[in-house]
């Protein structure tokens, strides 16, 4: 399985694309970093982002996309770029029929380094051990990337499990409830038959 | 000019067609409003929002495109998917090289009732009358986009005249800058002649 993590934002987009083999191996394909100029029209600079991720999808042909979940940040303005970015880059996958997976930051870290709480420097060496790169992947966008396809070929298996379960358990849920009503019918239908126009 | 508004949002996208004449007449061309569902995925959502905008696009034909600028509202899961969904709405929008303009609320407000604090009922009843329309628009996203409209029509001539006096100036500071240092020049020149080799 092949996916593609994307730090999304307009000044700067990284875009890290991973292998998953059996069990935690991992092994890296690509990284890249777009970037985009503040003097541009807002629009533009979207659609650079989106004419990059386009180019990144078919060059690269992932069976999944990764993408930071945007949360407010001290910026407003800012975020708010952010968000529309991962707008278009998750457009991009949806319009390729490609699973889209959203990861909080405290995820990812929590996902490579074992804690919600590293800082980008801690993230940055265990992407570069995990991947075997001869350096460190450099801007830490790049580097965040990585961590994002890395968390979602780890967190994916477990979080298909999971839904799986859930659906079980609903579905036990429901013969469950079927049988008592089924019984509860023929309760009421054995006990109002005798009288004729019982409490039925 | 006809102006294309759009109220981005993922469970409501309004969206205004409004002709602009000369002054400040204006005239509807058609209102709409996108909805999608909340149990589907954050990606096929943006999806439907962008297939829809790439669709009036196609019906309408404007020559801009107006959104409402987001900013932190007080759910910040909300804000962020309306800021997604403003992403996918501007890039439709730049693929056409369309002009897109982004205003703010209190901006809207301003341009259609006079005051940025007016509320929801005021907006609507003064787009109501403007668009000499027989029936209130419904809901409150359908008249907001409207008013985008609008006010990107009243607002854009003076925006454009802004930035050509901004232009002008400019142009009149360099001259004045390019004609001080020639005669700074000019004035060291005539001083170092005589002395040769003196402060030049």
């Amino acid at each position: 399985m092949r996916v593609l993590g994307v730090d999304p934002g307009l000044t700067r987009c990284g875009v890290g694309i991973v292998d998953g083999g059996t069990g935690r191996q991992v092994s890296y394909v690509g990284v890249h970093v777009v970037r985009t100029p503040s003097d541009l029209d807002l629009a533009d600079r979207l659609r650079q982002v989106a004419d990059a991720m386009d180019e990144w999808l078919e060059t690269y042909r992932p069976d999944a996309v990764a993408i930071e979940r945007v949360f407010s940040q001290q910026n407003v303005r800012t975020a708010m770029g952010t968000a529309q970015a991962s707008g278009v880059v998750a457009l991009s996958a949806a319009r390729r029929s490609l699973p889209v997976g959203f990861h909080t930051p405290s995820e990812v870290k929590a996902a490579v380094t074992g804690s919600g709480r590293a800082d980008k420097q801690q993230v940055t060496t265990m992407v570069t051990r995990l991947l075997q790169l001869q350096e460190r992947p450099k801007p830490a966008d790049a580097a965040d990337a990585l961590a994002l396809a890395v968390c979602h070929l780890w967190r994916e298996p477990m979080r298909a499990r999971l839904a799986e379960a859930e659906r079980r358990a609903a579905d036990l849920a429901k013969a469950h409830k079927a049988r008592l009503s089924a019984a509860r019918a023929q309760r009421t239908g054995a006990a109002s038959r005798p009288g004729r126009g019982g409490t039925g």
